[in-house]
């Protein structure tokens, strides 16, 4: 396993807005503030989902699209670089009205009420193509 | 997205109690040591679970009772005050014997055995009522 | 509730390797770098998957093995002693193609890829025998 020391750096508490993307509003938040490093830690609910699972063999994502509202319990992620963007890599655990749940690497959802808890390093994350794997990943 | 700058205060480890209400213990911890705001993340098992799915389009909570063990894999939550209480709003993912899974807004469920990371910050968050949602949340 | 306040101690960033077991990997880590106490919190995927669920009746753990890969969504653990060994206690809620859900205490699992934030903390957590859940728990 390949792992970097990091100090902790800003923290923050975040209330998601309602109607705007889930993962596009933290993107957004990290080029606000200039964050290259951080994880974070959601719970809310979302209406619509589409989720990515990465087919390990054939090296590709699917994409799985839900149209109704969601419970989102809960979104766990980070922050980092990927080529000339910050990107937030999401994934979430999503839950219907009987409780029954579906899960997977969040591309985008409407955002119906959030509540975030970010926690920023004092360095810079950055992908890279990784050769096994076929994904971009932190090579640290 | 609204959000804030916090400073990290004090952390805790903690061990749930078995046969007390899992969300209870929390909120009677958040009493007892004066916490104001914090994150904490979760995992363990309980037996019986209340779980709330809020309807977006009514404006309400439905329950779902489920009379059963689970594993708690994992719970995620925030503590802030709710009116006159400090209220630990929790999410959580349970599973059961053969792995399938039911996930929302933990009520209540009897703990079996708990273990807690909780992070408090140097700040007071307070819910209030909003009206695009109808949910008390954060106007940070 | 039991708990113990707790200073924060080194962070770290991971990324794990493909083909080694998740689990394991933490475990390699910890000893490497001498953790005694941590929180982790991870995302990813993987092949495969030995999930534990623990029958309260019987206090016996049961084994559910799935072959195939999934999204690892997410996995919240923490580490500390268990007996004479560094022990890395997980949950996970792992995901198919189809967005469906399976969860639990995870034994093992291969990792295809996986991204990790380890929280230290300056103490030590042992875990001992308890009477009335036949778990091994921490005495706080």
């Amino acid at each position: 396993m390949d792992y970097q020391e990091v100090e902790g750096a800003r923290e923050y508490v975040a209330r998601l807005e309602n109607g705007r993307d889930w993962r596009g509003q933290i993107e957004d938040f990290a080029e606000e503030e200039g964050i290259d490093a951080a994880f974070f830690f959601g719970l809310g609910a979302v209406t619509d989902a589409e989720l990515l699972f990465y087919d390990q063999d054939v090296q590709e994502y699917n994409t799985i699209e839900f149209d109704e509202p969601f419970e989102m319990t809960p979104a766990v992620g980070n922050i980092s670089w990927l080529y000339d963007e910050r990107f937030a890599h999401t994934h979430a655990v999503l839950s219907r009205e009987d409780g029954s749940t579906v899960a997977g690497h969040l591309d985008k959802a409407t955002t119906f009420a959030g509540e975030l808890y970010i926690r920023e390093f004092d360095t810079t994350l950055e992908r890279e193509h990784d050769e096994v794997t076929d994904l971009d990943l932190w090579p640290l």
